[in-house]
């Protein structure tokens, strides 16, 4: 509903467009910048010229072509210099990055998680990594704010964790606790861990150019990042994606959540490790163990793949009938699993699924691997640059 | 990533928002309508012109304030020149509305639909009733296009049906065929009955101001509208929305499309007569007697009603932990089950679902009632129009 923008609208507008092209696509020459953005030569020399006045891009000579004719000028986003923290709180360790514009990692720490450890005591852990990361960042760099990924339910606006079983977290401010620590007074925004995942896999990952997309992530608990129609599937208040507790076995397992029989007692790493008789392990060793031994002819560790990854079929097949997407992709530990059960999730995907919500599905593991949630973060972190360079930049 | 429009792309633009406007809210004065749209005076004034000259909107005086001061001119839709046909072919019926831009319904027309007749026989039945209500459209109307809603599943792109169990039609081009018979050169698209109920309520019913809804539309079949984020859940082929095919009973009765334990063997007309004895009947009517026999004291007709009741529930959870909804919505004859089972539902999705993805969730049924289909497939039709008025007025 809302009415056309003003001219100034449209500048900053435009600006956004072409520093998000060359945030997503790297360097890019000024000739194809007209034709992707639909603007003319000059718009774009201008444009350019106030972005690289904010210290946001360069603009140079490209590498040796080998065509003949003056080369045009290359549009490159300033990767090292304007940067956004990244950090991930997952269920074993917590990750943290510097993300330079353009999605490069320039820096990237990881330590070992105590379990459950409180929000009390992860943030100043956090602090401590930034800290340590900041001792590094050359002068004149400029900071854009943070991102952080978190696997727990999320409230969008303040960072509010409202659900993290494994964590042992509910209602815990980590926004408020991680500005604080953190200080500064650029803005920090935290998302889910599978929503970030889907978000980094989307703009530079496996699915790029799919605008219709499940992101399964799995480890202990397991959630989805949506995105349908090419924009983030969030819920009302921040919350949808909530797969794992889509009840998929109405008489199974008691469920942490205070149901039963949901999609994540039957496909999460207690589940696969309960069946192969190795309940007293856990985490991404464990799980790995298990897919290897099944590789290798281990008869125990063979069914409990198999029966995991019929579950893994049967609920995919439902989400493919809600939504319809071209692509599902599997990551945390649940990609072993897939990879391992991937022909028997098929053979399940297409007795359960409707033929028309099936037929252009695709199935991947992530591209960006284990980075995917440190990437995911930092696009949140830079998602405000990106919409109205000028004002958000320092 | 696109860039800003140009000067008359905006112009486009606000043209398309005003109209949009007015179409969805009705008659507004130009002082709203500036504030509304952001735009100043003599924007809305030369744009109202433009949309008065192609015949699209009128001016005039305000009926009586009782205010004191010159009141502001009122921008009203030409709701009874400008129209389009709006067409249902539903389970047991065939509706047929012509529809003037505003929404308002200016002729309706309704008849029994044979069980499970074809393409090829109904095309023509419902060229029948259009020809027949176009014999009273006044002179100098404009028709815009036509818009089609089939209990199945629709590619958008051409109106192919590819999937209508209940009516026995697999890949039948439902949208080639009816603009064969309509003829004329005004588009008509073809889409879901769910998709375009959940359409309706939210531009003009239950659910105007709810962004992220659940539109659960039953009867022999079950299928959702699900708008997310303010914008319609498609998919990537245009079949999202098939939650009657997510699985709830893994060792449930097999369902049409070849699965077993789908939502619909639990919750459709089938299985709610089947619980209560009734086999042998179908139909709303039949729905209706069991619900009204419940509401006596009828113990089979109370049983079947409540165990109805308990996977409705069931699967409505699921879909809120899945989206994070603000309303769900029961159309079709669901709209009687969920009324009979509203406590219980509720009481389901308290036990299943997570606390918050439920907390902001409201269940309702719809505001309008058996038009919504109709109404949702005239905003199909009108969407054109309104996305470029002057490009698409005839």
């Amino acid at each position: 509903m809302r009415a056309g923008p003003s001219q100034e609208e449209i500048r900053r507008q435009n600006l956004g467009a072409l520093l998000r092209y060359v945030h997503v696509h790297g360097a890019t020459s000024r000739t194809e910048l007209t034709t992707a953005l639909g603007l003319n030569r000059s718009t774009i020399g201008a444009l350019t010229a106030d972005l690289a006045a904010a210290g946001l891009v360069t603009e140079g000579a490209p590498r040796e072509t080998g065509r003949a004719g003056r080369p045009s000028l290359v549009v490159r986003p300033e990767s090292e210099r304007v940067y956004a923290y990244a950090l991930s709180i997952e269920v074993d360790r917590l990750r943290a990055g510097r993300v330079g514009l353009g999605g490069k990692l320039l820096d990237q720490r990881e330590m070992r998680r105590p379990h459950a450890v409180s929000i009390a005591e992860t943030a100043p852990l956090l602090a401590a990594v930034v800290k340590e990361m900041q001792e590094s960042v050359p002068d004149g760099s400029v900071y854009v704010g943070g991102g952080v990924a978190v696997c727990g339910m999320v409230r969008r606006e303040d960072g509010m964790v409202r659900l993290s079983p494994n964590s042992g977290w509910l209602d815990e401010p980590l926004g408020e606790v991680l500005r604080g620590q953190l200080g500064g007074d650029r803005p920090l925004a935290v998302g889910n861990v599978a929503d970030l995942s889907a978000l980094a896999e989307h703009t530079r990952g496996v699915a790029v150019g799919c605008d219709n997309l499940i992101y399964v992530y799995g480890d202990v608990g397991i959630g989805a990042g949506i995105i349908a129609g090419g924009r983030p599937v969030t819920g009302h208040g921040g919350y949808g994606g909530e797969v794992g507790h889509m009840v998929v076995h109405p008489n199974g397992r008691p469920c942490g959540c205070g149901s039963r029989g949901c999609w994540e007692t039957e496909i999460g790493e207690h589940a696969l490790l309960r069946a192969a008789g190795r309940e007293r392990l856990l985490g991404p060793d464990a799980v790995l163990a298990v897919v290897d031994a099944a590789g290798r002819g281990d008869a125990s560790a063979q069914t409990a793949v198999r029966q995991v990854g019929e579950w893994l079929g049967f609920g995919v097949a439902n989400l493919v009938n809600i939504f319809n997407p071209e692509m599902v992709i599997f990551g945390g530990t649940l990609r072993h699993v897939y990879l391992a059960s991937a022909a028997q999730l098929r053979s399940r995907l297409n007795a359960m699924a409707l033929a028309a919500c099936r037929e252009h599905v695709r199935l991947r593991t992530p591209k960006l691997g284990n980075d995917a949630a440190l990437l995911g973060a930092a696009e949140l972190a830079f998602e405000q640059l990106l919409s109205d360079p000028l004002d958000a930049a320092p």
